[in-house]
């Protein structure tokens, strides 16, 4: 392996973004192609992200009330097609087994896109009275939606994820429970994964097709491209009356429940690594890092019992954190940190001979390549320190980063000047009408991303039609 | 839904076994029978014993140094053909995927009843010297096996385990890694499950297809039948040579990997259920219950919120246990005391006015009924003691009758009459010749469960052709 990090150095970032981000995720191992069409095999150390991803969302999840649950991987194709806007939405993308147990099936299984129709399928069986009510459910599992462009992470034909499915006895919790969901992956994506964003409703055209209305957050990537973090939606009683969800209420009358989903993917991952890392390879928030610290001892053929027992003394120490040692013989020094520079881990700790001999170690930062001698006395807190400067600094640098590329423009020329040329947010009057929408989109490849939580009502004209306008939207071209 | 459950009184366990199968999952709300063929939804009570399953067996593999990452749903079919047995033995099983996108696909899909075939293609990728071995990798995960008879937990179409694959430089180190795991499966349904049984190794017949041996550990359930409970295999190089996983061993010289795969499924879910209920339901053992305490207070209209306070109050100082309050006023206590049983929470306290008074609680375990009163400032401690002794108790119970079950029988009159009345374990000698196990079989449904672990060789005959034979095996009936 060794010959092949070394064969060539990674594409620089600023020079070649998308094949930037190819080699990075494949040279740090976080993920490989596999050997089928539009898949990717999550590799251990990308899939260590996925792992404390989960465990802080479940966390979250459950501290809701939200119970998790299993549902099957099939779903019959006539359940898809209860619901109108869903089924059309979703048949372009979809898997579908024919045959089982070596036999032809009468009616075909599709693998599940998202999974609202089968657990509402369950979920009329199993709420009769008020008192089932609200039923919050929620899954970790594999969905797939056939993928003609793939990228790895982002756009895949499997991908993992999380869906929460609630019925709710009225409008207003169900409404409140689609914002609870969202604001929980705004925090998260603020808190953790450590980029800034647009939290806001999705245009009916961009929605999810048989929702009332879609909850997103959208970020920008370094290319100037938004990314789609997140959606919840608010069904209404779009689903629960093709599928017949009744309750009876505590006057003793029958009505249909109101119902939320949401979700997020491992396309997250993809995020992280497009927004922080650098030309050396990845940088992870340290709240999300596989690893938070690795150890190298700076062996030398000569000292290397006492620089590994040194190492493993202060990895002994060090028990709040994600901690390596990378004790390996067979690997210079310089090559080590150019590998874990790659990999991204926050800190590096370097013990060498002079180390031992003054009783401190020489920490380097991964965000800015600072480095600082610690006593061996302060490790643990000067750690705790440089990882939330790290984590901070990250958010301050794509906060700075969304800020200086949204803008604001009024005229249709500049908005295409703009799509042509470097991208990113823009913010414009548009009237509502989705013809504008659409050309709009035809001409530029910008979307509509995301009406900003709060928008104000001004006074404008639609930057397409010159008609009155009342909001101004935000507008980018997507991944 | 509280008329379904007092609708009827569940059918008893020692009246109808199968019977009362069914109806303690449906009605404990384990699961539910999906609307797709063969397929089950875990309901959140049931997969939240999943979820305590994942933690603990997890924590064991990190413990082994086995990494987790997540491979492809789908598995082109050319790469199950590779190794024979394995296509030969999985083929009449396979859910096939034939339309992707909206076309049908040029190269079938098989939705992965397994996935060494995947998950070692990319192995050939990724190893190449002694440096990259071992290769410990976990995946949890669902898997597809089209299921004719299904049965709750015990046999569905889809299902959810974990599979572990690993590559090592040699096959003593393989052998070990095989052995590891099976230990780790023994010592989990021991210790978490408290269901003793037989470990060892599997007859060539019933190996898993591909494997030099396969190793299991083989309990006996309620009504005389076997449930093989996790497999580990010594896969020597079987895979690796059709798959062409090789490496540079430190003196430059190419040799292909030893491996093993090993794995645990959802169906030990239904283990404890079989084994550990009684007439009134479920049966926790304390360490997997999703709930280890319900707390009841005796609500009377009068003395409610003193009663709930009181309630919250011991709720909080159970940090260390898994604990719920039943607050609902719309039932009595004596429904929810039925209720708390039948989901098989291990110890229910009561909280009535005079408890408040006397500063007790009534504690009631669920396992023999018994009832003792404890003073508040020992209630921590001796929840513990009883959680602890529940435990303990359902294993001793469950290895008595393993021993009860369990018979030495030479002569094929006695082991017939066995297999046509109450069934059990049946330890006798074979041969070794495929064409008896297969007589055997056809005529008793008995196959060969195990070659116990360290079985000593004997001179004996074969039970079925009374030819000399070496071992004793252990025979049964299985699910």
């Amino acid at each position: 392996m060794e010959n092949r990090f070394e064969k060539k150095q990674l594409v620089k970032k600023s020079e070649n973004f998308s094949q930037w981000y190819v080699e990075v995720v494949l040279r740090s191992e976080l993920a490989d192609y596999a050997p089928v069409k539009g898949c990717q095999v999550f590799r251990p150390y990308g899939f260590a992200i996925w792992e404390n991803i989960k465990d802080i969302l479940d966390r979250e999840i459950k501290k809701a009330g939200v119970k998790n649950a299993y549902f099957p991987l099939f779903i019959p194709e006539k359940f898809l097609k209860k619901e109108k806007e869903h089924i059309e939405g979703f048949s372009p993308e979809l898997a579908v087994v024919a045959f089982g147990g070596g036999k032809e099936l009468k009616e075909k299984l599709v693998v599940r896109p998202t999974s609202e129709t089968i657990i509402y399928e369950m979920y009329s069986k199993w709420i009769k009275s008020w008192r089932d009510l609200p039923l919050k459910i929620n899954q970790w599992a594999n969905v797939v939606r056939w993928e003609k462009r793939p990228r790895l992470f982002l756009r895949t034909t499997e991908f993992l994820w999380q869906e929460g499915h609630t019925c709710h006895s009225n409008y207003q919790e169900a409404l409140e429970e689609a914002k609870r969901a969202l604001k929980m992956y705004v925090d998260f994506y603020r808190e953790y994964l450590a980029i800034d964003g647009v939290f806001g409703k999705k245009s009916p055209a961009e929605k999810f097709p048989g929702a009332e209305d879609t909850y997103t957050y959208e970020m920008l990537m370094p290319d100037g491209k938004a990314l789609q973090g997140c959606t919840s939606h608010n069904l209404a009683q779009n689903f629960s009356k093709p599928f017949n969800i009744r309750f009876l209420d505590k006057e003793g009358k029958e009505r249909f429940v109101w119902q939320t989903s949401w979700g997020i993917t491992t396309r997250c991952i993809g995020a992280v690594v497009m927004v922080h890392g650098d030309d050396q390879g990845l940088i992870f928030p340290p709240k999300i890092a596989p690893i938070q610290i690795i150890i190298i001892p700076i062996l030398d053929g000569k000292n290397d019992k006492v620089l590994i027992d040194k190492a493993e003394e202060i990895k002994e120490k060090l028990t709040n954190f994600r901690v390596e040692i990378d004790k390996r013989r067979e690997y210079s020094p310089g090559w080590k940190f150019n590998q874990w520079e790659l990999k991204g881990v926050p800190v590096r700790l370097e013990i060498g001979p002079r180390e031992v001999k003054e009783k401190k170690v020489t920490l380097a930062r991964r965000d800015n390549f600072q480095k600082i001698e610690i006593p061996l006395s302060l490790l643990s807190q000067k750690i705790k320190e440089t990882l939330d400067s790290i984590q901070k600094h990250l958010f301050e640098k794509s906060s700075q980063f969304l800020k200086k590329a949204t803008r604001e423009v009024f005229d249709y020329a500049s908005f295409k000047k703009i799509m042509e040329g470097e991208r990113g947010f823009v913010r414009a009057f548009w009237c509502g009408n989705p013809e504008c929408e659409e050309k709009i989109k035809r001409e530029t490849k910008a979307t509509i991303r995301v009406l900003p939580d709060k928008t104000p009502e001004e006074k404008g004209r639609c930057i397409y039609c010159q008609k009155p306008a009342k909001k101004r939207w935000l507008f980018a071209q997507a991944y």
